[in-house]
């Protein structure tokens, strides 16, 4: 039976499926991500993974997301990883053998392309993803495919400009759609609201709380909480409205922590989306992401397959 | 000597380009928009036109660009032209025989493509433009293709959110990019400064004004004209940096009447583009049309050459 892998590195765990052709996941694994010296086992170590655990014979390629940007499948950066300008194709073309397939794409877009596909998308061709974790990550899928841009930075939605003088942002710009609408963001804005002082809040009783206890909160009424919720809504219904003038999706998926407060947030995100979209495409669907950590593999194998 | 038709059907006038299958212009002529009927003379009369002016023996397909949102290949509506929901492709095929091919695609997007490819972007693949004329038209190129999206409004910049309670805009929405970036929203912008009264200006001694009446002001340094243009410039180069994070494109391409006003335009707009942009796509090119009222043949020559 003829395979593919799809191979997920992240800054503690590299997560690795083995795919039948038609997309079935026949296994997974996750192993350690070894940091030591600037991450520069992490290839070998997968390899050696893969070589003793499946047939490599039968395995036509291998799908990576990486956590950082790539251009021309060369990865230019993983500060999680210690990488510098990687070339993985190269690296792991050498381990394999020249007559294995091998695609490198960013972890965002490789996420974005399993949801599309296996996950929320139900096999969507056209579709923006979010995840809105400690950061705000994204990737656009167009014609089923990848949408990677000139830099590789198509779909780096978490640094959309949204507000003048905002909060810093980890990029070095102020106001990024990241510093609203992450779990970070979501802290960023009760603590603003806190020391301005007009809404009564027990959020004012924690020295330090999580983006979570201030959905919990808002859930119960809590005042701040109930006015950050209301601005992450506001900031992601209205880079929603601009991103669907621009690539005109047919859904946007939501992934990631803040994503957990489900109906309570989304309810709030697509009635501003229907005030601030172009009526032409206020049908857009909202889904939230379904394959959770598994987004990256299917992604992975999906993006080797196309190149198959 | 095969050819291609490149026709840009406007609300006056109906341009056609003879091409080459090189993309060389052969030879262009314009005639009259006839809307009696809600426009239903429109086609037949392009095909007398041609069938008395050109070889359509060896005519391979004939490109439209039409003023009006398609979905797949469908013109749902065209108010300039008195059209409802119209099957150009299908009514043209039965008048010109099933032997040619033809594309339909809305003008602004024929016009991004012809510049991107024959103007401003030298055959660029991926590339952004914007016509800031009475609206602000958009359309966006990658891989050397139209985006035209689920709903055909792929592209269609001129409605992205910009401010909360903004001015109205003509799609029934505040604050869209179109109502501050226009000629309508030059003059938008300076009214609103006016009865502000806290800048001086010789506008306040007209009655009416125009976008370039404003501007030409502003370089002899007034203050109304100064904050307006830049005003518009920030708007610009926010919609830029959020577009750019989305589909990364190698350039923006900026046309139409607003657009004439050239480097001290533009100077701003790049300026601010520099604090607003994520880091990774800060190089992208900023360059003014060159086509002028030619993109549109142009690139509806391209789009229905993509399709042969």
């Amino acid at each position: 039976m003829q395979t593919y892998c799809g191979i997920d590195i992240g800054g503690t765990q590299i997560k690795i499926g083995l795919f039948g052709i038609d997309g079935t996941l026949l296994n997974k694994w996750a192993i350690d991500t070894n940091k030591e010296n600037n991450g520069q086992f992490i290839l070998e170590e997968i390899y050696t993974f893969l070589k003793e655990t499946i047939d490599m014979t039968v395995c036509l390629g291998f799908g990576f997301g990486v956590p950082g940007p790539v251009k021309d499948d060369i990865v230019l950066e993983c500060v999680n990883l210690g990488w510098g300008k990687t070339n993985v194709k190269a690296l792991f073309q050498a381990l394999v053998g020249q007559e294995k397939i091998i695609t490198v794409d960013n972890d965002a877009n490789v996420a974005a392309l399993g949801e599309a596909t296996f996950g929320a998308g139900d096999h969507a061709l056209n579709t923006v993803m979010l995840t809105l974790g400690t950061g705000v990550g994204g990737g656009i899928i167009l014609n089923g495919a990848i949408l990677k841009g000139v830099n590789g930075s198509a779909g780096e939605l978490g640094h959309m400009p949204m507000v003048d003088d905002g909060f810093l942002c980890g990029c070095g710009k102020h106001g990024c759609l990241e510093t609203l609408t992450s779990a970070t963001g979501v802290k960023n804005l009760a603590r603003m609201y806190l020391e301005e002082g007009r809404l009564s809040s027990r959020l004012s009783l924690e020295e330090d709380f999580s983006a979570k206890y201030v959905f919990d909160n808002a859930k119960r009424g809590d005042e701040v909480g109930l006015k950050v919720v209301d601005d992450v809504a506001y900031y992601l219904a209205k880079a929603c409205a601009q991103i669907a003038v621009t690539v005109d999706p047919e859904s946007f998926i939501f992934g990631g922590g803040v994503s957990a407060a489900g109906d309570f947030l989304f309810d709030k995100v697509k009635a501003y989306y229907q005030t601030l979209a172009f009526k032409a495409v206020r049908d857009v669907l909202f889904k939230p992401a379904e394959l959770g950590n598994d987004a990256g593999i299917y992604g992975a194998f999906m993006a080797v397959k196309n190149h198959g």
